[in-house]
């Protein structure tokens, strides 16, 4: 299939490179265009409207908002660019009323949209690991569903509401939050009482929380260890927003969401904002002293 | 060897009965006769002291910190009755000052304690599939190793101080309550978005979130079925409570606990203390002006 | 002077009307013109631009952002309509990041822009009795002087960027909704304690809190009078949201700010968004279980 | 009238004073020696026992629970000590258990029993300007009147049940503490914007907050001046403690306390525990990369 594939970050260029293994034609756009030309075996495109320019599929991945609204709405953008029918897959962890902005935006211009935000790191996306968590109108998906297979894992279909799966991906990322920080807290606990941390996490995820999750931010946290940042604090501390925002939007508090927000944001403040989001847990030491 | 146990409840009578399965002499107290009657293969004790005296072994499993201080320190208590140098092992979910205090009075009085509280629910109790988090003098765990194998699939030693392992099981049960939260409101996130709970958390444990904990109490918010109570939400504030305490003693706060601690009363005060502890779900749901 | 005002709602009527009989020559717009028709003496615009025509200061009193930025950025906004060198003076509660975007808007315009703000409700507006935060340019402050002595009994300047008014205005109601919250859960304690409401409001207002925003606020939350709603709940959410933006703005957090903004969303969730903000108290009752 | 005077500590020793200075006899005890010798006109005793024996009223006025069920239950304890129908007035910041604790063990052993905790800095105890909030049974308070009057400037009866005095007392502390804690963030606000903190106090003090305690603790807070101590952080901490057991016992949460004793805590495990407690804003500050 003709795909175009805009946004070639950590989570973007592995999963271009996975749909170019696949066997399909791709066009790539990067703002920067050094990262866009390292992708093998794919064409490299001035503009967003131009990597749009005759694809039956442009997917995006791109870091926040602002930049998924510059490439779409922009003046070398998706919307111009694109083929009446064609499909928008939005990958990027973005707001639920910016999902649903781009929901009518293209509807407005005889394109499709289909949000398909992703769980996983990284290595995951290099693996074709990922789970994807996609949404949108049955036709749409169906037309999507063997590149969505390419980049994951599992495919799952969360509603016919593009915005629902922006919801879920926003709910999944305010998961692992919560469970760093819980952790965080747990393990200064520990700590302050003698026990060792490495013990401690080997002790939960022996037992109860014998998940990836735990597995992965309880070793980080018990080793210390924030870098290299596979998803960094800055970041979170934006998701935590976006989940805010779209309780906000549906009238309702998330007073967890805004406990991890504000000390994702103390961490912030005090220089921590690249380490990875598992140093939420270097917050809670510091407010215990341990720092 | 012959065993005292006192604290026949929903945990300890199907502990007891291992015990007895495994061909030990248990004599049992229980404040309310009855209960201890019901125990097969035990004599049944007066009095702690009673159930204590001529015991190598005494196991209390009790409710909260009055519960098991009456049966220590009361006029009939453990301490008067229980033999020089027999083990005191505490079993019950209670303060980590408490459990210094119990090792200081048991030395005194020239008797052992071992802190032996356990993670799991009555089922596993029953079927021997608990998780015993030990700590204690080596000797004194040694002495207990083999009576502690009996009442669950694993044996964690935290450390050598009894008090790590109330430590250990207070965070256990803060992680547990932690997660209730962060699900419960990504829960009434996803409901007032239109995404059917049960897809949600079949979408979560399918995932990223694949461990046992997660199925158990994602299942009951996805259900809505707070009863029976497992383990009621007013156990789970009081725990909560306890976790706050350790943490000050130490000098620290746990800021997370401080709102799971204040959820869990916001529902007591109207009227849910008495439902499973994953009925934090209601209270966020309520505050969503889901209820 | 010529004038132009804009926003005639509880606030923006008094204030309108007291430049007037201060003999000001006022050119009045409101969305809805009904509204503009009430207010003596003045002439009545058919859009923001015309309102602005040759006015040397024009005063906008609007709800929020969104209001404020069609009146300024619409088609027949403000920008398009003021004179070169005019001055528009922005006294309505909006975000920090707005107040620069107008700042640098009317700049490019040629035009100049004050950020003034004002504490007090609608009687207080009535009686030219409001304190008026101003911040912008001297020499702009200057020539706005005698018009903002007109409105309030104090004009206190802020700073040299307009932005330092809203920061101000904003701590000011994040101020107020803290003692709301505090005087809020203080009675619901002294309640189910048995303490009479009034009794105690009486006592915090004679003794260490001999303030105007007690008196105000304690005596509608004694006697749990909610209306009619002087600044709804609504209001304070979305201010409270405002401070958070602000304090995120700088890197830092204010979690105070989110706890007050997490009880309103609930107060909304469950349908009283509309009452006066000291209603967050009405949170606080619910939560002790005495709704 | 004969008088015991039962701890002389910053707040202790002017009150004792002026019980003298108005004509009494007191009899003082402390636990160090020494300050109740520098009580001028007044008898040392040796315990809390003498101190009580043959006195018509004993006040206590001690730093937390503990010391109180040590003079009041101890071996030379006050139960044992005061005659029959003498009046203990317990001053002390203490829980709303140990006041109903005291109440009945005083009536056992036919005794009375009054709480009257006072608001006020040492400054305003030397000067009798102290408030008195007073609770307990009618007779009695009519006893002591006279006395309490020479201590403040004004006596508030709160109602028959002694411990109603003592959720007062928590309550102004409590409220007193959440403007330290607003006023914090809002500084720490105000300062990342550039506003200079003194300029920022001065507004509030001199429009809406226009309070004493403002006034106090702002000033405090701008000029980021913490000592000495009126009133040290670690016994604000223990304070938010006593109105969260409060709360508790009457089975409701109260989510700013737990967020202040949460900051407090932190403050403590980073060293400033001794500090005033409008340090509290140095947390703030330290959240806001300011420190």
């Amino acid at each position: 299939m003709k795909i175009g594939f805009i946004g070639l970050g950590k989570m973007g260029t592995p999963m271009a490179q996975n749909l170019i293994a696949a066997g399909h034609k791709v066009t790539a756009y990067n703002r920067t265009r050094a990262k866009a030309e390292t992708l093998k075996g794919a064409q490299v495109a001035e503009s967003p409207a131009e990597a749009g320019r005759g694809a039956e599929v442009v997917f995006t991945m791109l870091p926040d908002d602002p930049a998924l609204e510059e490439v779409v709405f922009g003046e070398q953008g998706l919307l111009k660019g694109m083929n009446k029918d064609a499909v928008h897959v939005s990958s990027s962890t973005i707001s639920v009323a910016l999902s649903r902005r781009l929901d009518d935006a293209h509807r407005e211009h005889g394109q499709r949209y289909l949000a398909a935000p992703v769980l996983g790191r990284p290595e995951a996306a290099a693996a074709a690991k990922l789970f994807v968590l996609a949404a949108g109108a049955d036709e749409v998906m169906d037309r999507c569903a063997s590149l969505l297979d390419v980049l994951g894992q599992e495919v799952i279909t969360i509603g016919e509401k593009p915005e629902q799966a922006n919801v879920a991906k926003l709910s999944c990322n305010f998961l692992i939050a919560s469970l760093i920080e819980a952790v965080g807290e747990a393990v200064a606990l520990a700590r302050k009482h003698g026990i060792d941390p490495k013990d401690f996490i080997e002790l939960l995820t022996s037992t109860i929380f014998n998940a990836p999750a735990y597995k992965t931010y309880g070793g980080f946290i018990a080793e210390e260890k924030y870098e290299p940042a596979g998803f960094p604090l800055r970041l979170g501390a934006k998701d935590m927003r976006l989940a805010i925002q779209a309780a906000e939007g549906v009238q309702m508090p998330m007073p967890l969401a805004s406990l991890l927000r504000d000390h994702a944001l103390a961490g912030m403040a005090n220089g921590i904002g690249d380490l990875d989001w598992s140093a939420l847990a270097k917050v809670a030491a510091r407010n215990a002293g341990l720092e």
